[in-house]
């Protein structure tokens, strides 16, 4: 009947609570989910819930974990549930924003966050088609309600046996999101469904690509190729919840310290500006 | 490991699920909620939780309840989580876009949805704030979209004890929403905060008013009165979680009669338009 | 040759005049029309044609009835003519604007009035298809411009006859606005080309329905039928100028009211906001 | 009792009379007024008065003067009272909406035409702020709505005697606009109040100017001067009912003029485009 | 291997140079182009070339010749090359902002040129579908950022046999524009692919007509005619270098005048307003 | 005095040579430049001299090397000169543009773009700072017009020498830039004023930084430090002409290659979706 002294979804809290409980030195954390096509064998939720469960664990266990929460204060807020997922408008099932309604959304979350003592606003973003326009974010929040900013994302790192079948293509539905979401919610994981769509073709190319290639190119996810794993980038069929449940852990232990450094990070909050 | 026959959150299915599964006559709810203070003994998610919770219910009673559910295909969406509360934005804690960007939202949800087979989108809002504009809302939705566009709220019909504690000004944090929270999640409500804030000055006005008054006015929520009470508009002193049990089972029963009644409504989608 | 001391006009005062003139307790009424198909019996300016009236009866007997004007500084503005009537966007002779036009205009408006040193702005509206936009407005304008916003409308109260013939669907060309019209401009009325279309099919139901109903639609004008009465929704064949010059007596003698209730409503102008 | 013969106020029609009525000839105008300071002496309405008599008389000029109206089918719409005029924003009494506001307005209108029979919209614009942007919208609504487009003013001829005492200054507040408001509104003029606002000290600039200067500046209305002229640009002490009165009749044989050119001018309409 | 003491165009400086270098009395020129369409005759960036030829050299010259210089002190920025051209968007090799797009881009550079010392902005145009959204501008920028705003074009004077060729039609792509590029751009010019487009049957207007008529109208490129001189409004098969150079020589004098007139215009810079 | 076979600056072209010279495999290079503050030994136009060259560079060699040009078509568009340097808005000098007008302007150049026969666009970007909002636009264009489009930076490769100075913080105005335009524009480079404003402090974070570290951070440039240095990151103070020579080398070699994979990356263009 009490305020929870544990919550630390900080939309639990009453509004004089957020108040008087948070301070310079909180964090709020923003999960960015989608709701997009992931292939006939994964939830339109995906991103969602892996952001949305990201944040969570973290957010506890920089709460109950003594050696990780030291000088760390988390909060974390509901998910962005419908974001940027024009790569897979074509696709039903995906709902999603323009940019400029996204732009709009975020700037007006930074300004709400900035209007309590919490100076540091952190996107814990689940979907790569919002990477850029959050980058852009990171910036346009600073600048107008002057909170530090960071971004960090369910980054799954490649491992051996994805490199091999999925040759760095693994972005959309493919042996990473696959494993995790059958570590997390397996049944809504339908594996029976699941076909490779590696783009072989694009792989002689040096120096176009994704992620940290030179160049950089714009793609819509039925770009690929068509048939059933139509807006699939990456290999699924190898995926096992082991996979997802070594991975979850590394998510984990990446993001913790991820925290940790933006807690320590020097450069202060500043002044907003026009 | 297989898609769920059972679930009613639409996006738990897979992308080729949501084509194969709704039909012309499948009714997709998106909940409304806000996060917005709502005094010193309710959390700020109050409306987003009351939301969540109204659909999830109705949704799951559509599905399970034989007799409730016949002819009825329900559908939920993750619920809207920051939405209008600038009548709040003076109160730490909440977090609120400007009426076009919330207008934008919608309306991106309503060409998303459109984009599936169903034909019919609900809107269960659980913030007074947001009503006017997703009544704008639910004719530039059609107008586009040609979707059959409807909206319900978690609705607090007035009680007799209620009645004559907040003389019909119980419309945020108040005997209603307090007895519902009480309820719904008694863990986030803190009583010994409450105090009653029931702007006893207005009720000699017969023509001014809030809801269904002929003359309504521009109100912040600050506008009624400052100190511990601040931003409540109602009497929360006398909530109890048995009248919390009551209005959900009656909100429940509403909610589906709605529905029931909106699956048979007569007017059919038609094109988008520009 | 001079400026008159009657006019209630407010726009044809100077703009020294204006400044010097209003006072903190002035109320600027801004009569809010729309130029929409009414039915092949009633002209596209009805609701503009209503809302003039309405204001400028009311701004008269403001000034000019003593026992009326007790307390009362009452200006009008120059009538908004084309507004929110996407409804009607199909039936040529409709000139509309859309939602985020309309909004961007009244802001402005309620700006410039919040330059006078009057700080009550109330819209006096003629079409039902401005209230939700107008009723989101009134917040807009008192959290931008401080103002204290009021929104009363051409609210047409049914009658037996009308009850009989319409049930509860005389929203848009019935009994009430034909005969206000017989009353105002009889000879901008054809009755000879009204006939009724009152969509009988929606009365069973119980939860949908216009206005006060717990669940609201979205519905275009031509939602309910086609033919020589498209568009028009309730029954005007039973109208008389006698019972429009009844109403034009009601509703003026209740909006002269509902400005003696404004004008002492205790919560006062505000500072403006971001 | 049935739809009047004569109106040439397009408004007055029905929808299905506004289909059957107008042609492909139909010229359809809109006056565009301002509310706005013009000085001590003047109403802030003078551009909104000046606009809608000048299309009030030109239509009724064009339906009943058989010699005149020879191929003229002209209807005017109620005018535009609010518009752009940011230059006086300073000053309260001044009603006004930014460029984008009134542009959204304007390609709105524009839509609304090009959806009844007529293809020819013509702004008569009292208001000199607007006439840039106005010029701007020609080709905007032309573009997107295939309407043939067109604009005059209530453009005042400079006289000998204005000449004189205004040095082509005479751009507001002066000469010409007093003397027609002591013709068409004598009532709501204060000569009395009138100072002469004569900016002299640009007199010696050969390049810089207004209008048609080839080097355009600027400005806004109190760039010329404070104290009680302040936002007067020109000499109104010298105007006359009768200047006016003569100024009348030449503008409106002008503007008659300029609608039968616009009916026999060769470019037709054409198709909107995006 | 220094900052070079006799650059004019502005960011050839280095940021604290612009600071410490630039006063109260610098002049910055904006030279404003265009990407259109020109006939087949010359280049789509004609316009483009012209303000930045025009720009470059005043700036020059205000910076090299004593006498023109004596007060003045002139800075050019990069050229805007793309604006707005819709009348040519039917017309591959245009490239084109609609006019929101361009009007918040000069308000921008208007904001950013407030932030140096300098307080006078002067947009050189070389495109006349710029010049009314310009007009608009100089009031935007002058109201919203405080600067002085100065507008002037490469204004071609009709001279005599262009009269008699073109009957002052040789707006866009005739024979000043030709000749022009003819002195400046020989190699760029195709006079073998020129043809005269003069809309001669718009001659008998005496109202309606381009620039200085009473009537404005609004035109897309291509209303003049189809063939291979669409889109050209002119005769340049009369254009020679000899009348392009005395026409250079021309501009650059009166562009120095205008200059100078500038430089001593009385009215000063203000506060920047919302 | 006929349209010059080898330019490869489209805009030098006409129109109808645009659409005869084109064809489905050209390449349209949009340079992308900046004018911001580069600390006091660079020009605010460095990140603009710096596309310009490299687009020029690039075309040129592609034009004219018969090897290299082997299936090329390459043309470059004028540069945007004034682009998203939000981060530097503190510097006078900076002229900058908010994102969504840089959004805006760049969707409406891809549309140019694709009314010409040429279906690919490559951003040649010189700004950092654009980065993140260019790879939002590589979809936003592709998904409106179609286009195939491709993004590639002025990159500079960390050597030896500046990883030791500058610790991977040599991103704006340190040893690369400042080499690169000491070969390219030395007389605008002023070695004497650099000073090494290296934000050492940040070296120890292992997971938030610049670039590809998992963390990202929003910032401005004057989060780093003020003084003579602020604004810059990096060390200019060991650049030389020769490591510029090297660089500039080094870059067209690398964008000449990624060319030829653009050229015959197998993804085509695609129906342009609202």
């Amino acid at each position: 009947m009490s305020t929870p002294a544990t919550t630390r979804l900080l939309t639990e809290l009453s509004g004089p609570a957020v108040a008087s409980t948070l301070t310079a030195d909180s964090i709020v954390v923003l999960p960015v989910g989608s709701i997009e096509h992931h292939g006939p064998h994964l939830p339109v939720a995906t991103d969602l819930l892996m952001a949305e469960w990201l944040a969570a664990a973290v957010t506890d266990a920089a709460a109950t974990d003594a050696a990780a929460a030291a000088g760390l204060d988390v909060w974390r807020l509901p998910a962005l549930p419908f974001t940027k997922s024009d790569e897979h408008a074509w696709a039903p099932g995906t709902i999603w924003l323009d940019a400029e309604t996204l732009f709009r959304t975020v700037v007006a979350i930074g300004a709400s966050v900035a209007a309590t003592p919490a100076r540091t606003l952190v996107f814990v973003n689940g979907h790569g088609g919002n990477v850029a326009l959050l980058q852009v974010l990171l910036r346009e929040v600073r600048r107008r309600s002057g909170l530090r900013t960071f971004l960090l994302g369910v980054d799954i790192p490649p491992g051996e046996s994805e490199r091999r079948g999925e040759q760095s293509f693994g972005i959309h539905g493919g042996h990473g999101e696959t494993s995790l979401l059958l570590h997390l919610r397996p049944e809504l994981v339908d594996l029976a469904l699941a076909t490779a769509a590696v783009p072989e073709h694009l792989a002689p190319f040096e120096r176009i690509g994704f992620g940290g290639a030179p160049v950089q190119f714009g793609w819509l996810s039925d770009d690929f190729g068509a048939g059933p794993s139509a807006g699939v980038v990456g290999d699924p069929t190898t995926a096992t919840a082991e996979a997802g449940a070594d991975l979850a852990r590394q998510l984990l232990a990446d993001t913790l310290a991820s925290l940790q450094e933006i807690a320590r990070w020097p450069i202060p909050a500043r002044d907003p500006s026009a």
